[in-house]
């Protein structure tokens, strides 16, 4: 099944979504409102809303007259990353950097700002007097459907939802001036996610998908989950040693080689420039980078 | 004014605190129902409810009564943080990890997760098999009232809804292992928070308070706000250009030296110590460690 959520004029919604048109939950009783409010729905209820959608009892919309938004358009916290969870990318960021090749012993982690997430056909504003170095990352996304604290690598899969196409676009010169990813990976726009989220029984394997990202309709990155560093399991068991995981989290899970900073020359995104991420199974985002209006206060 | 949440038994609620007692919003029509939503709404709206608890049109709550809870026990996404924001800790902790002393010239800012957050009474479960080295670090924290893109320096402070003392606990193991922050600052209850916010008329000038950090009784840090590295306007204008503030945003402005790891031999927070961080003109919390009970899956 993939969920999608929409922009319908009025509010946000939600639904199915079947390549053609989408069927979106009705606004009524016993309906959750969004997404994220089904995702953290019990299983009852998620359970009759599925099935009420696929035997038709839904709003259908044809494609074109829907605007999908990013499946969480407002996650209920910061997106969680990590970072170097691709041993070429690893190897490439190093390089780059000028220091010597070490694969990680324990995951990198860092978020972006919940105002950074943005849909997945979104128009990206570039200021280019705060940034000449944005990048793009394709990546995997998690999202967590039942939380929990010390959760086990090996139920850590049924505790995901689902899995969606994750560009954790980089402002290199921020990232790397303020030390901490944060403020590098937070800026409004830089995380555009979509178009759906694929439930995890609608992905047979996790580890064997291909991703890969196009700038201009050249292929920039081109890499396969089989290479992560720390599978999800693995991810979702050591976050949740020290956190407790919630419904609704995103677990961005890392993106393979081809970035710009790491090529020779480096090369970065431009206004003009569309950005196209896919990952199989899922299905593909596309945004073009326009240049910012003028900052306001 | 200095505005606290409780919690009576049933649910969250908010109200103003006079040191003995409390005078709660009443749950009625027009009031917010929580203080995130009180510093969300619109001038007009906090004003009439401002002037109705100053009338006295409350609950009111003696002291022993009521359950404190972190002013905002769920912030909307996660504490941002200042990292090695005072000179003098900037030093100590360089020197501890035999690095030069370089005074940062960008702000190094990383992120708490929104389930660190706790009252500022409330007991801290440590559990010893996932770290063994946790400090303590007082911070002031910085609640915004009115968000904002690119906030100039000289109108910062208007968008400050008010003040609030923050423990910023650090398992410094994971802090360093991971190499970003974020876990290592993000262990549950790793984030007591209060006992108020005091709104900002309350604090003639924010730096200009003293701030101290005591474990068992003993003095482990003292400071003063005056000598942060990039000051409270600085701040909010460096975040804002990069990315959307939003009402209720917290960012914790970072420690003074004194933290645990720096000190000959290091000294780190064991079961039953009771850690005390206070800031002049806001208050005191005082959260005692407790062993962390069994994990539960």
């Amino acid at each position: 099944m993939h969920y999608v959520s929409v922009h319908d004029g009025i509010s946000e919604r939600w639904g199915i979504f079947s390549g053609d048109s989408a069927l979106l939950a009705p606004r009524s009783r016993g309906w959750s409102a969004t997404l994220l409010d089904f995702i953290r729905a019990d299983t009852e209820t998620r359970q009759w809303q599925t099935e009420q959608l696929q035997a038709g009892h839904g709003e259908d919309w044809r494609k074109e007259d829907i605007q999908l938004v990013a499946p969480l358009p407002r996650p209920p916290r910061n997106v969680m990353c990590l970072g170097l969870n691709y041993a070429d990318h690893a190897a490439e960021s190093q390089r780059a950097k000028g220091q010597e090749l070490q694969r990680p012993d324990h995951p990198v982690v860092f978020t972006k700002a919940t105002s950074s997430v943005t849909g997945p056909y979104t128009d990206i504003p570039l200021d280019t007097t705060l940034t000449t170095q944005l990048d793009w990352e394709v990546e995997l996304g998690v999202v967590i459907g039942r939380g929990g604290r010390n959760i086990p690598e090996e139920q850590a899969l049924e505790h995901v939802f689902g899995y969606t196409v994750v560009n954790d676009l980089s402002a290199r010169d921020l990232q790397f001036r303020h030390k901490q990813f944060f403020l590098g990976k937070s800026l409004d726009g830089s995380c555009p996610m979509g178009p759906v989220i694929a439930d995890r029984h609608a992905i047979a394997d996790p580890h064997d998908l291909t991703l890969w990202c196009d700038v201009n309709g050249e292929r920039q990155q081109s890499g396969t989950t089989a290479d992560q560093l720390f599978r999800i399991p693995e991810a979702i068991a050591i976050l949740s040693r020290v956190m407790t995981l919630e419904p609704g989290d995103i677990i961005a899970t890392g993106t393979p080689s081809g970035v710009g900073f790491a090529q020779e020359p480096p090369r970065f995104l431009q206004p003009g420039d569309t950005v196209e991420c896919g990952i199989q199974g899922i299905g593909v985002i596309r945004n073009r980078i326009v240049p910012a209006t003028a900052p306001a206060a």
